[in-house]
């Protein structure tokens, strides 16, 4: 049985940790649920109905570090949600690094962890035999990196580009249909629940800009930072220029992009009927290579879709023990 | 050493085998070229200077059917790229179901096989321990069947819908981009080498509906045939419909689609902000699944790009046997 603790436990751990309870005759156990304050460690297994709603109210909740569960060998793979911090990597990075390094695989959905520290991870991970998967971090619903790894091998990435923050793409799609400024255009967002209170992150292309670097770092080998980004935000797009761009049979989007080395983020002009055009919250990864030429993928960039991404790494990694358990 | 052989050496067939005279380190040799009339045979395998240009005036030519060189046991991988005929199959279904007997891995570009019998060879396959894989055979620049097979795995898929086919994306783009009239798009698109000379399976919808047969089969575990597509072409489609749809910021498309167990190739109305709305010779690809809610997939639909998807293809069977052979 593979014994599985998920840290972090709000929006998204919630939702998978219904979905992992059904994961039992596949030989995962979810053992383990923590947040920043302490865990709740369960030696048989949660199902559906002992999974508590709030962590640190449920019986059992002990005020601890999770990285104790790490420590003390309890747990075989865990579930990284916790909330990003793109300049320190922590708390996540705590948590992957001690991981790993003792084996335990890794399933992430955390950005901060990767941009501060991907390659040290990457192999820190190989020395132990350990998986580091990371499909959640960038466009939650578009399954990039599986991709790449499975459906790319007899090919080669040679420059990404993409649309990669629903925030600035919903306000941007905004501004363009409905000509808002971006004033109102960023409130609207906030009150609906899509851009977050301090939206600097987003609108200043940091969040577009950590995807580019784990892009860049997992799909075409690169050793990149956020400090390797040029970055330019959204922030001084107007509804005039976006109108002009309009009647030009274009808009603006901020697109990321990874093109000869070179890493950046930045509002450019991009036709209507280009296949990258897409509107709303939704994220957009155009990849081109050696022999397929370009391919694009468009679906959703966070929310429940997320959840798909965390399922389909932790699926692999069942499959990848399955395997080693029967070979030599 | 698996012992590959192409087996129709066109377009495809010569592109393919350049790509493959470098996959000797991999552990694959070429050792056979084959068309409808004959075929060569190398022990040794073909090399990059020894791969004849044309095989039929090729010392070493064989004029016999390449089903003895799959009866012989010369063979571990064959590789169809026989024409199409999507009402018998073959020659391709032959070739394909007596390699898979032998318990030989199958490759193929080739529609009509997977139309007429899908569920058989999938059967026969399963039953010898073979593989038949097909990528190549629905947007042959999206990895539409590797990426359900690997990238969903936690997911399932509800429904599909797609823009199929390349020629007529061709000829319905040009109309409403230009106004052209159906009878004069499809003459330019023929002069580009976009139509055949006999349009009638692509403008008729039977190309598409043969793609969508494919994808319910393989996707949605169906078992549909060419009968069960409800199918009406563009020959019908007025300059003046396409005018009007664009006037509604929307345009008129070829799209089959898969939704609760009916299967339809017919022209759509498609919003122009909408993903699925690709336009020239672009292919897209859309499934709704259960947790990721909507991917949209957008790439070329055949020509060069198709050989990426058989050598994704061909790279799954070297890592399967790879597997199988360090196992118990």
């Amino acid at each position: 049985m593979i014994r599985c603790g998920i840290i972090g436990y709000g929006f998204l751990g919630t939702r998978l940790a219904q979905a992992l309870t059904d994961y039992r005759p596949r030989g995962l156990l979810l053992t383990a649920l923590a947040n920043s304050k302490g865990y709740i460690f369960s030696r048989d297994g949660f199902d559906k109905q002992s999974l508590p709603r709030d962590l640190s109210t449920h019986r059992g909740f002990k005020q601890d570090t999770p990285l104790q569960l790490i420590e003390d060998g309890l747990l075989d793979l865990i579930v990284v949600l916790t909330p990003t911090n793109v300049y320190t990597g922590n708390p996540g990075l705590t948590y992957i690094r001690e991981a790993l390094r003792r084996g335990i695989d890794v399933v992430t959905a955390d950005k901060g962890p990767l941009v501060v520290a991907y390659r040290e991870l990457i192999s820190t991970a190989k020395s132990a035999g350990a998986s580091l998967l990371y499909e959640a971090t960038v466009g939650g619903g578009i399954p990039v990196f599986s991709l790449a790894r499975h459906s790319l091998r007899g090919d080669r990435i040679r420059s990404v580009r993409g649309i990669l923050n629903g925030t600035t793409n919903y306000i941007l799609t905004r501004m363009h249909f409905e000509g808002l400024p971006l004033d109102l255009a960023l409130k609207e967002a906030q009150m609906m629940g899509l851009a977050e209170r301090d939206p600097s992150l987003d609108l200043g292309g940091i969040d577009s800009a950590c995807k580019v670097v784990i892009l860049a770092n997992a799909l075409l080998s690169m050793d990149k930072r956020l400090d390797d980004v040029y970055v330019k935000g959204i922030t001084q797009v107007t509804s005039d220029a976006v109108m002009a761009a309009k009647e030009m049979g274009m808009t603006i989007k901020l697109v990321g992009s990874i093109e000869g080395g070179h890493l950046s983020v930045a509002p450019r002009l991009v036709r209507l009927n280009h296949p990258l055009c897409v509107h709303g919250t939704l994220n957009a990864i155009q990849f081109r290579t050696e022999v397929m030429g370009e391919l694009t993928l468009i679906g959703k960039g966070a929310g429940e879709s997320t959840v798909s991404a965390l399922l389909s790494d932790i699926e692999w990694i069942i499959d990848r023990r399955a395997v080693s358990r029967v070979g030599p």
